[in-house]
């Protein structure tokens, strides 16, 4: 879909981002969710320097943040599943169906992610620190752990449940992403294959596509894009 | 509710953890969730080492697994979701109301918790590598951080929507008390009124206390308690 400055839903999204985060921003799960779903959205751009009634609307300073007719919400696993109540395309409408694609949602979040972003931190904003450099090798073996879980469940299937993608796999996909600076998830065939089979979903282009053109065009003066 | 071994839902859980661990085990979220909805449930303990069967249950080796007539699932959000939908005590019916409290289930787990069990781990694990002693200072500083959003945000508010307790303020309270080896939370008087309120619930109590027993009576040998 196109963004549409008319639409009913809003994000929030950085106006502009290091090239780090470029591509890995979190609002790129919701405009990912938005595009499998066939919903038009408008983004309402913020700093980095976020003002301080943001916390008002995002009490941990972070993007996105989601609005339409019906709610105003934060977190992008709450996102994600709303957005999914919206479209059978994200989200089974049978009981077990339903839950299992919740449930890989909280896996990505709670069980995945906290092993990736800590090995990303080590890599990206410690990298200078002794106690990061004694520590990487531990973080970066947890981190594949848990690679590993989700390796060994995922076996041949061609999505975490089976032959029907879910948010639950847009947002393990989206995790899995906060480590395309190693070569970890490569360690992990039907991972790496799986990661391959997210990104190259039409959708998910559109969504990061559309993050980046607006990294372009704030690109501040001065600084290597 | 008693718990009841003819119980239609299933929560796995442990036969016995060291003390650090007890009281903070995450089958209690799912518990302390069945006993606001007042729903009976049966337990089926393992052991610490679980048999590598477990794993199709439960790719990442942890309590609770959740079973009942309709749903097999696993990861304590979605569990909480799951009892929620039964329960309106626990998930408001209103599309704001519900996603809110969604919301803050998302973000105590993956906004709150990463931190606090980042310092929990180097509190309990890691107490005595070099780099866990360089770390520990910036990993309390995060773990504040996070702590003193959520007390901004909760204000003078009874819960973290208001009035009414939801399955957030469950998830998020349960979060705080992965902190109970530190003074960290008291250091926000509102968030500690907040744990203690949670914490002061009949349901909560009747949780923790079954948890609890189970340890007890399954007290290895030569173990102190």
């Amino acid at each position: 879909m196109p963004i549409n400055p008319n639409a009913d839903i809003e994000i929030t999204a950085f106006r502009w981002v290091p090239e780090f985060a470029q591509g890995v921003v979190r609002d790129l799960r919701a405009r990912w969710a938005l595009e499998e779903a066939g919903l038009d959205y408008r983004v309402r751009l913020l700093d980095q320097q976020r003002p301080p009634k943001y916390l008002k609307e995002q009490p941990f300073d972070q993007v996105p943040c989601f609005r339409d007719d019906s709610v105003q919400i934060f977190e992008t696993g709450a996102i994600v599943q709303y957005i999914g109540k919206k479209s059978e395309a994200l989200l089974p409408r049978d009981p077990q169906g339903k839950y299992r694609a919740i449930q890989w949602t909280y896996a990505a979040l709670n069980s995945v992610e906290p092993a990736v972003i800590n090995l990303l931190l080590i890599d990206v904003f410690f990298t200078n620190e002794e106690w990061a450099k004694m520590r990487r090798p531990g973080a970066a073996d947890f981190a594949r752990l848990k690679l590993r879980r989700v390796s060994e469940w995922l076996g041949d299937r061609q999505w975490l449940e089976g032959d029907r993608f879910t948010i639950g796999d847009l947002v393990m996909i989206t995790t899995l992403r906060f480590l395309r600076h190693t070569d970890m998830v490569a360690e992990f065939p039907n991972l790496a294959a799986f990661l391959q089979r997210g990104e190259a979903r039409p959708a998910f282009q559109q969504a990061l596509s559309d993050q980046l053109a607006t990294f372009r065009e704030h690109q501040p003066e001065g600084v290597a894009a």
